[in-house]
């Protein structure tokens, strides 16, 4: 009877299945470490079969790949309401989820190497970064950025995704730690670009306008001032 | 006669001719676009007589990544002497000369791709990170930093990077600028780290207390407070 019920599974829905399996194993182990074999034994059906659906291991990698990077891009989304601190925390939670959720393909996609170092995976990347740069300029109600803002939004999104691998590597810090961390370095680094660039200055005013007093921004002022004294 | 010259070239010294030949294509295109034809005809030799020195062009390229590698990792040596944001300026200044000069194959490199995405490549990236990060600990004067120095210092390289990468995507702000930033980006994300961990403020204060008033750290503090009132 089940084999019955597989065998009526539609070429699209076989596709979806077989990606959700991949997605798994490749999550769990680095894409190199994971086989066509185990691939088709985890969804129950011939190695043959895996290949009637997918060419090889690299195209199943991508298309992988693809739907991990819509659900990343999915959790950018957050509603243009309440202080800006607030909801960039709530973004860091879901990003450390997804990070948790596929910790070793995550690691290994990002440090590259043989199996994950194509240009279709690299575009993926950046197409998540691009996701990521677009939700906060968004936010910050703001369609055509200084060259110094654009370097705030990107450089920090790098310097998530290095916070994020280094906290894979071992997990030695508490993630909710680190998930508000991102959010003051984001305050930190535009502050820094804001202490030397007027129209830096006067966008971070506005930022700012609006966040409360007991918001993690006013927060971290408050102990940076105590830091200093 | 100059034939001749060439004629009686050594082993090593013709290998590390078509080194030195070579990086200079890869620094200024990406190198999947590099013919073996063109280091040929750059170096003065014929085809064959390249593979003869090294087998494919995976085997030059990393070969000459390497003495890049050696190159960059050297820029980070500074003497250990006078304040920390002055000596990590110079060494910001050597690294913007570094990407400069070697622009296109620098972006090509850490964007990854078909002919640079290989794990020898990933590998000596590292090793230069690696560099980095004990020259900045060497300059600390810690020998087994705790888990948040690390991950300021290393996530601060990643941005670093990022920063250089960006600029090199139309060099639409001055790298003087930058440089001072990354200085000031140090200090920034040493503070948040510092402002909700104890360790971490007790090694910001220690890092600090040689700084000059008229010194970039001094400085920035000086805007920022300007900034927030």
């Amino acid at each position: 009877m089940t084999t019955g019920v597989r065998r009526r599974m539609g070429v699209e829905e076989r596709r979806q299945q077989l990606i959700g399996v991949a997605l798994e194993l490749f999550s769990q182990r680095s894409p190199d470490d994971v086989s066509i074999d185990e691939i088709a034994a985890a969804a129950g059906i011939s190695r043959p079969l895996v290949y009637h659906y997918f060419p090889g291991k690299l195209s199943l990698y991508e298309a992988a790949l693809k739907r991990a990077a819509d659900d990343l891009a999915g959790r950018f989304v957050e509603p243009q309401e309440g202080p800006l601190g607030v909801r960039l925390l709530r973004v860091m939670r879901r990003f450390f989820d997804f990070v948790d959720e596929h910790g070793p393909g995550f690691a290994a996609l990002m440090r590259g190497g043989p199996a994950v170092g194509s240009s279709a995976t690299n575009a993926l990347i950046d197409s998540v970064r691009q996701a990521a740069y677009d939700q906060i300029l968004s936010h910050l109600g703001i369609a055509n950025p200084p060259a110094r803002l654009e370097l705030v939004v990107r450089s920090w999104i790098s310097l998530a995704e290095s916070t994020a691998l280094i906290w894979l590597d071992g997990r030695r810090i508490p993630r909710g730690e680190l998930e508000a961390q991102l959010v003051h370095d984001f305050a930190a680094l535009a502050a820094v670009s804001a202490a030397y660039d007027e129209e830096m200055g006067a966008l971070m005013r506005v930022m700012l306008r609006d966040e409360p007093a007991d918001g993690p921004f006013a927060d971290l002022v408050g102990r940076l001032i105590a830091l200093a004294s």
